[in-house]
């Protein structure tokens, strides 16, 4: 079966991965910038932006490939927008304008129902309000043979790891202190849910962790 | 003023800087000794122990700097041994043995007094009572004009944190998941602390993050 990854996930030295007051100003939170700070200089962004130039080293190489054989996106509700509740209407079409960078079926968790919506270059949101094992089952099959990405945001990566349905978290730690928000960790057992530290690659303005399923046999 | 130094500290990726249930058989808790695995393999601490060998990188570096220009010594009462409410008698003298690595005046936090205890190699245990503040200025007295250094655990470096007076922090983050224990950062809003991290540095089995207060006027 394909994998279920979480890729170029970022999260500070103090274990946040968004920052605290999320809005239509502050898309992360605030401070939030500062955990994307080693994404937003690369070349892979920048072609993503319609851009020219950016760097090309580790921090990129590991964008890029974070791209790579993905057939499918997850989304919790606040990746896809600020707004909260029932969807008052149809005019809020994602924060990424008509043209979003996911290129795939890209299934949003929430609990206010809404038809799919379909966006130039091959993106199609779908709402999904049946929780996070019909999301994944959903986007499985849209996938087929690729990958099923969870871009975010920290409440969406805990609810499927705390099931242990991730194969494969890629951490992108900044050396940042972001003071509050949305922690990754908290309460979060990940020894005993099964995890280990695969490799460690150190970027230019990140350190990349690869944290895995441990073969069964270590679990103690 | 010499400065008050979190030097050589380590924490898990998932935030943890001891292993949970200490206890005389596991002085770090369990899967603790994990957070040391950087520092134990280094020439520092083989010579330490007098033993030959040893690794001579950057974690060794890091590790010798650490030792570097300090006069006194501040350890929680856990990190001075695993015996909690009053002290039954003398015997416990620290989990080092006769001449432990501090070879200054070490003074250890604990509601309980107890008589001086001077060891072999220059260190003397003081056990201060009136707590932290008191502790530090104890400190600072038998340090001089050297600096004063925080031995952990993760409670007291937490607590001189809250109250702003550590100047330094060099975290040693390890690339492993404890899941348990005793966590650094939690409720602990560094920012606001004023804190930000100063250098990134890579070493062989850790990444040293310096932690240091930010000048006033970047405060948000």
């Amino acid at each position: 079966m394909a994998s279920l990854r979480v890729l170029s996930f970022a999260v500070s030295l103090d274990g946040y991965s968004a920052g605290p007051d999320q809005s239509l100003e502050q898309p992360l939170g605030l401070r939030g910038p500062e955990l994307m700070d080693w994404f937003f200089p690369t070349r892979t962004w920048r072609q993503m932006q319609g851009q020219e130039g950016g760097e090309t080293g580790v921090d990129d190489r590991m964008a890029a490939q974070s791209f790579h054989g993905i057939g499918a996106w997850i989304l919790g509700r606040n990746m896809f927008g600020p707004i909260r509740g029932p969807w008052p209407d149809a005019q809020w079409r994602g924060w990424w304008g008509e043209e979003p960078p996911y290129h795939t079926e890209v299934f949003v968790l929430t609990h206010h129902p809404r038809p799919a919506l379909a966006m130039q270059g091959g993106t199609t949101f779908h709402f999904v309000t049946e929780g996070i094992d019909a999301a994944l089952a959903q986007a499985r099959q849209a996938a087929g043979d690729r990958d099923v990405r969870i871009g975010g945001g920290p409440g969406t990566v805990r609810q499927y790891l705390r099931k242990g349905l991730i194969d494969e978290l890629h951490l992108a730690l900044r050396p940042v202190l972001i003071g509050g928000g949305e922690p990754l960790f908290s309460g979060l057992d990940l020894h005993q849910l099964g995890y280990e530290v695969g490799e460690r690659i150190e970027g230019e303005r990140a350190t990349h962790l690869i944290l895995r399923r441990r073969p069964a046999d270590t679990a103690r």
